[in-house]
């Protein structure tokens, strides 16, 4: 099938970008002494998976149990779900590894490790969970030198039927960085944050076998990752046009794109209206604090290249994409209803949750090479 | 099955609440001598059009073909399709009309209008389109006094194989109303552009039987539409808090909430988090806008009551949502992890579409009624 013949919008994956972006990190984590335990959070997609573990110990991170499953099902059998674990989730957990599937959680709260315990016996159950820190991402976590993460660590490990992994943390305010020193600087309070409290743990007499860290500005731009020993970043596989206005990557290494058709054209304005809207692009806005702000979306020709000049989707509703250039006029005559362009998302991990799946191209080439389906939901 | 037993986060939709909804707008048409035409954008479900339908002609609009495809399955055989077409979408459209459906379609382009009558001729079909006006929104449609309408006009009328069947517009400004007033005079200035339109076509010996207007806000304040004879209405069916900050409805008759449950509690920030983030809510900020803010949805106990204070999801990223009181302090003693929650979206139409269907209940109850399936995409 080409490119050519897809009804839009619709989600296309140039599969060199992605080889490319997932050899970058994976390089990174041998040459930061890291296991890369990718979170597939963002791609959804067993192939995806499958090329972001080659090389490494084929653990993967997810965020819904929806995901767990569905990796379980394709032969992943060594996945940590990074979202604090609501206890009434264990049953599906023990259920996973009943399948064969070892699936560790996390939780920051006292009230709830003792829950896992409770839920452990109930169930006939043994879990392994993870101690998530706050390294100043302000998201979740406890605080590393919080009286909370002993006693925490403490009704883990002594509960029968649970297994004290180690700590987690995700220092989100990576993405605030305003350059690579400041995003470093970040990385190195998250790694040191996350050594403290394995350190205190192993001094209170606990045991903390992992300390996993992790982020796609992080795993990008870390000086040293000494005493860490797991990096789970997600959005590197895609890259989007935030990552690249922060510096995580070249603009011309965001591997995902929403194909997309032109319906209208409004020269009073300025403007073009596309067939992606809210929806098909989603209504993130990463990157109003960005030095670029690309409203909805980058829109670049219909082979993502630059042939057209810059053009950003202003304003969206459910349906419609309204186009307007960055400075200065749209060629109107080169963007004909009909048209075909690609846009770059804000936020790929946004965007792609609007799609059943990828169609796989190499490049620039019209070539649909595969059809790859995600899994949604929870 | 009980609510107690679903799975977080997941839809609910108040059975009752959604009757009630239907009820108010389809009695509005009535009243104002107009046919309903729903649009089903926002529930896109069976169940629903057909609670919707009732009493009115049975038509529905839709925002994609796959909405289409999906409710010509289920027995609606007359479809407006009111986002602007993409030629290469009208073999689609074509094969829908051979499985029995009736989709017309809308343009506000010339060149698409002629296009439309080269496929009819080279896909031997018959299309029906509306030719779609801006009456104040800005989004896609030619202006009421613009030379093209003539001319997009006489393109589809004289062309074989197609059929002009009036004009459309949706005055999507009734959202920036800050009082009923405004939103009447809205209303009343989207009637008098489309029957002013219609009546230019007519004055050009064209025929123009449809005039088709509708927005929630319109069809809950308009108070006239003399001369229209459809209106499209799509959000009233679920309502959501932005609906009921612009005066659609009281925030009692939201019908569809997130249960969510939180997972963990930052006394030191004030806030909780629960398992219902940015993929489960959507990125919509409509209430940004609003007299209030509630960030990414507001936060009512597990029965959609008022017993817990005035709480907002202040942040999300995509599967936390960090909950904040309105003012105040939170009862932290109320809000243990694994207590369940109701988050009213902001949007419901974009909340809604993280879904594949609804968990309806009546009223309060703890019952779980039925599984109404949903479809998403393109």
């Amino acid at each position: 099938m080409k490119l050519a013949e897809l009804d839009t919008p619709t989600l296309i994956l140039d599969r060199r970008r992605l080889q490319a972006n997932i050899a970058r990190i994976s390089a990174r984590a041998h040459d930061l002494g890291v296991d890369l335990r990718p979170h597939m959070k963002t791609a959804k997609c067993a192939e995806v998976a499958r090329l972001a573990t080659a090389g490494h110990s084929g653990g993967i991170t997810v965020s819904t149990l929806k995901e767990a499953e569905y990796f379980a099902e394709h032969g992943f059998n060594d996945i940590a779900y990074a979202v604090g674990i609501a206890p009434a989730k264990l049953a599906r957990v023990a259920a996973l590894h009943t399948r064969g599937a070892r699936v560790s959680v996390v939780t920051d709260n006292i009230d709830v490790a003792r829950e896992i315990g409770v839920r452990a016996r109930a169930l006939d159950a043994r879990f392994e969970v993870m101690i998530e820190l706050d390294t100043g991402d302000g998201r979740a976590g406890i605080g590393v030198e919080s009286d909370d993460l002993i006693a925490i660590g403490r009704a883990l490990h002594e509960a029968p039927g649970v297994v004290l992994r180690g700590v987690l943390t995700h220092a989100g305010q990576t993405y605030q960085g305003k350059n690579i020193d400041e995003i470093a600087a970040v990385a190195e309070a998250e790694r040191a944050g996350a050594v403290r409290a394995a350190e205190r743990l192993r001094a209170a007499g606990l045991p903390c076998p992992v300390v996993s860290v992790g982020s796609t500005p992080a795993a990008t731009h870390a000086r040293n990752l000494g005493g860490v020993n797991e990096l789970r970043p997600g959005v590197y596989v895609f890259q989007d046009v935030f990552q690249a206005e922060i510096g995580s990557c070249a603009m011309s290494d965001v591997a995902v794109s929403v194909l997309a058709t032109v319906t209208g054209q409004h020269p009073e304005r300025g403007e073009i209206v596309i067939d992606a809207g809210g929806l098909a692009l989603s209504k993130d806005r990463s990157t109003a604090g960005a030095p670029r702000d690309v409203g909805y979306g980058l829109v670049l020709d219909s082979a993502c290249g630059g042939s057209l000049p810059e053009m950003h989707v202003v304003r969206v509703s459910q349906e419609h994409g309204i186009v307007k250039a960055a400075s200065g006029v749209l060629p109107f005559d080169r963007l004909k209803p009909g048209t075909r362009v690609r846009v770059l998302p804000n936020h790929a991990c946004f965007t792609a949750a609007a799609y059943d799946g990828y169609h796989a191209i190499d490049d620039a080439a019209e070539d649909v090479v595969a059809f790859w389906p995600r899994v949604n939901g929870w």
